[in-house]
């Protein structure tokens, strides 16, 4: 089969052909209808973040399809089931699964990352974690659901924990960023969108934001927020990894405010602990989705309540997985997938 | 009266004759059993944090006493009665106030930073939050539970969210340290409390924790930590306010962990937002305590549930507040208290 | 000036020439411009609950209208100001207004039940829960505001906890009912919504309901919600406060789902307590809504995300409020309002 | 091996000597060290109510003992090894085993319901839920973990809420009723214990509660409770099953307080169902306990902060399971243990 393989750092993606994966027992193999295109592919490609399976691998966790074959001892799926694969797969068994936390096991498997991706003409995965496709959902555009969607309804629903009438920063306007001001505005919120781009900052406004700041224009970005807001929006999210943007997302909430950081930084960011102690403010972390969820996103994609369509900015072969991660890096995307 | 005045910085306190104060419609004046000395006051005398009333001011924000004179207006207390003066006195209009965050109130009057303190034969204060104490409540002991241990009771039931069973990291052992000690442990916690002084550590194990590490004898505490909970408690608190302590007490969570700042650390820290965003920890700061609380803090108390007595180290005259200063500077005290 | 007074039980409204009241200091007088008509005034009018303040009352709990005089002390407020006046005022003092649940607070006082309403004129009332109305909200509409839907606000959000994706049964589609349809859907929640009416049933579509079920048409109605939800919604509210439906809206619920009752029903309620246990479900109660979330209702009510007027469907002068009455108990209005 | 077989309704258990059990491919065999009797299989026995296998059936689900043999495919245990057998076993896949919420595990397997029990020398179950026992914990003590203990654990934290300073009222003073007041108290709480019997009632002081009622010898039991604590308590659990009882524990109750309802009553309850709508309460069930916080229970009471012993009133051989079962219908005993 086709599949685009990291060698290691310094390299882009090399398309080859590879022997179709067996799914062992408890697996299935899905036929990849698309696969997104995600920053954190940048962290290995560019930035020296290293996999946790060595290259050579096969990178790619957004992934959508249809099953192909199943494992030895699989039940409740069928061939040719349209399913969506989540970024992250869960074991179930640890303390943080046992304790509604999946998207933190302990144990967890992601795609491109501890395992083969999903760059390729077919993917094996455990099976309980599938999550199968209403026909009312297109496969190809729901693969971006696997990850900078349901990252966004995880972070605004349980960790920023977004309630009607909250006014809400949202700081970055990449794929999770407009996912999360859609979901913002879809919980009743009244979302600030914070940006450098003309453009995303025009796409956060047709999904729901509010406002609108163009952080290179306005120098003093903060500042507005906390003056439009009488002191301070009431929760702030960061969606870029960034320290000066995470320090002005923590500026930018109110006294008993919550900011959630959801973008990832590699480096200590210097924060103003006087302010959390004092102000009584909460700073959270948000990671990937529990799979359980993942039924509530499509739900809501499929009554048309959450729109996917704009997200994807654009939809490649797979033989042009470069050219798209190009288009990332320059920023000229929100989310691109690439088709086997 | 006689007063405790703190002329500006670089000054020590001055004991003066002043005017008996006289309550203003809607206040009470106490006259003062005892006050206890706090390292907030420490800010104030040695680390160039000014008061919000411009000196000189009469310090000391720790009170007990008895009521001797009720401005216009007061209804529900009398003459003679007993009570504990919570270090912040809250407005009750505020959103924070309404919102049952009285603790970081707008519109706080901090005794001895806003408004004179304590540290006095008479303090002048807004009726509404005065505490009644009952009689098997000493008030003389009682003083330090306007600051000290009301701000643990609430950092740990309301803000660490300290529960049955939890294993708890607890860094620095002073007054609010011991006390969420006692009350982590009252909660039914497993505490590990870490100091650098053998007096301080033996207390923290007469008042409930099961551990202790002396962080300057063992130098890699926070790795015993993780070895001994295997992977991290479930929640820290650091009581100090010192950058180095806060990212240990961070880096001594596990996954999914909470970490709860009670110390005040005027410089910005850098943190591992890395570990905060993947391991979707919660990082929260606590500051005071509501007096709607503080009946269920002395009823325990009464009770005999937490122990007041082992955390008041020194009482002294009035006239001797400088030199229980100087004990306290040299981390020789745990509480003290003056009696004017 | 005008006001409809109730003389007891038997009596209908009559409209009277009584002095216009003076505001104590604390207090503000407001011209009214509107006052809606609610079922609890059928409480009084119809079913021998009686009022606080003993007939004769006037009666209206819901009104909006501008600030006509103020008592002494008020500030933050002038005259001529547009405002809403809560249906119930808050103490700000007792032990539930200090831990943020004012909207139950021990010291209520409710308009037209507790003291004299606003089917008049001009009502006076404590000034310090009074909410500014901006200019793109009419008076008129926002009185509804005041009891009907900031009552379904408070019982989505924080009893109900209606999140994005939830599956809710909503039962009873009145005022209030078509509110919490109206804010469910606004918190990306997927609503059923169940009555006896064909026209309130359109509505409830037409404000965001997904479903509607028709309980008079389909006789296995709770049948029907378990089977389209796999089992059971996630949340029911029940807004009438009628035995058989606060069951219905119990049977309808999943294991570990939630009831919020926020009908009043005077009589005990045979409830299935076996499924309260073994299933480990929430039923909670909701009742009105604190005086500090009317600014949030405001702001979506002012910016488009809430609509009031579909909810008005009569206007008549004070002159006719009997009537109106009538139209009330015939289940013909949704909301009417009366204009003095 | 010996087992204490029920072949249905009317009948006691019958001592036979059936085939050991061999463990399937992820299950383990486990040597009963002890099993408890509970309730619960009075409800079988005596009341009608069916298990899920029919008879015969081994009943019997509180067992502790040692792994004796292991099925194909389990890890992480070993021949010979103490564990706890959980009352009721999870399947690690349903919507709730994945929120976090596997006591209610919509597949649940439960031992001596679903499958053949403990009252035997040898149980086979799946492996994935075994709770290993450190040295200081007795398997023979420890049996009454599996349900009596947990399950009080689980209602006290989870689903009562208990936190310092809460005033409680357990209704009930048996094997679970007791259970709740050591762990209402081990919280922090104030606790008062209501039950018909002096000795029970002696027992719960010993375990911690600050006050009990004999609700024989004081017919205004709830009054009593609602004065003590000025006008109810925050939480009351009700841990019989009992309709007036409940109706009671529900009486006692404050405004914006919280019924958690632990005891099994199969019938509907009247319930007022006006308090809980107009004082805003909280009525909620507790079912069993999540095998993943086993091991904070037993590490409890590995550190002596959570006594057994004063639970456990008799052991007896396996053969003496009907005279055990004889005591528990005559209320002579909390919790019986017997031994195969």
């Amino acid at each position: 089969m086709k599949a685009a393989i990291w060698t290691g750092e310094g390299h882009s993606l090399k398309l080859s052909d590879i022997p179709v994966p067996d799914p062992a027992p408890g697996e299935a193999r899905v036929k990849v209808a698309a696969c997104g295109l995600c920053h954190t592919d940048l962290h290995y490609l560019d930035h020296g973040v290293p996999t946790f399976k060595k290259p050579p691998i096969v990178l790619g966790h957004e992934p959508a399809g249809h099953i192909d074959a199943l494992g030895a001892g699989v039940q409740g799926l069928k061939e040719g089931q349209a399913v969506l694969v989540p970024a992250v797969l869960t074991c179930g068994e640890c303390g943080l699964c046992r304790t509604g936390r999946s998207n933190i096991c302990e144990k967890m498997q992601m795609l491109g990352n501890h395992i083969d991706g999903a760059f390729a003409e077919y993917v094996c995965v455990r099976a309980r974690d599938l999550v199968p496709l209403p026909p009312a959902v297109d496969p190809v555009e729901a693969s971006i659901v696997a990850d900078a969607v349901t990252t966004a309804y995880h972070a605004v629903t349980h960790r920023a924990q977004i309630r009607p009438g909250d006014r809400v920063a949202i700081f970055g306007c990449g794929g999770v960023g407009l996912s999360a001001v859609q979901f913002a505005a879809l919980a009743g919120a009244f979302v600030i969108a914070v940006d450098l781009d003309d453009g995303k900052l025009a796409l956060a406004r047709e999904l729901g934001a509010s406002e609108t700041i163009h952080a290179g224009k306005d120098p003093e970005a903060v500042k507005t927020i906390r003056k439009k807001t009488g002191g301070g929006v009431d929760k702030a999210m960061e969606c870029i990894g960034n320290p000066v943007t995470i320090r002005n997302a923590h500026a930018s909430i109110r006294g008993g405010g919550r900011l959630c950081i959801v973008g990832y930084c590699e480096k200590p960011v210097e924060m103003a602990v006087n302010k959390i102690m004092f102000m009584e403010q909460d700073v959270v972390g948000s990671l990937g989705c529990r799979p359980v969820d993942f039924p509530r996103v499509i739900d809501l994609i499929a009554a048309g309540k959450y729109r996917l369509k704009p997200l994807i900015t654009a939809r490649r072969p797979l033989e042009e997985v470069n050219e798209a991660f190009d288009e990332l890096r320059a920023g000229k995307s929100v989310r691109s997938v690439v088709i086997p």
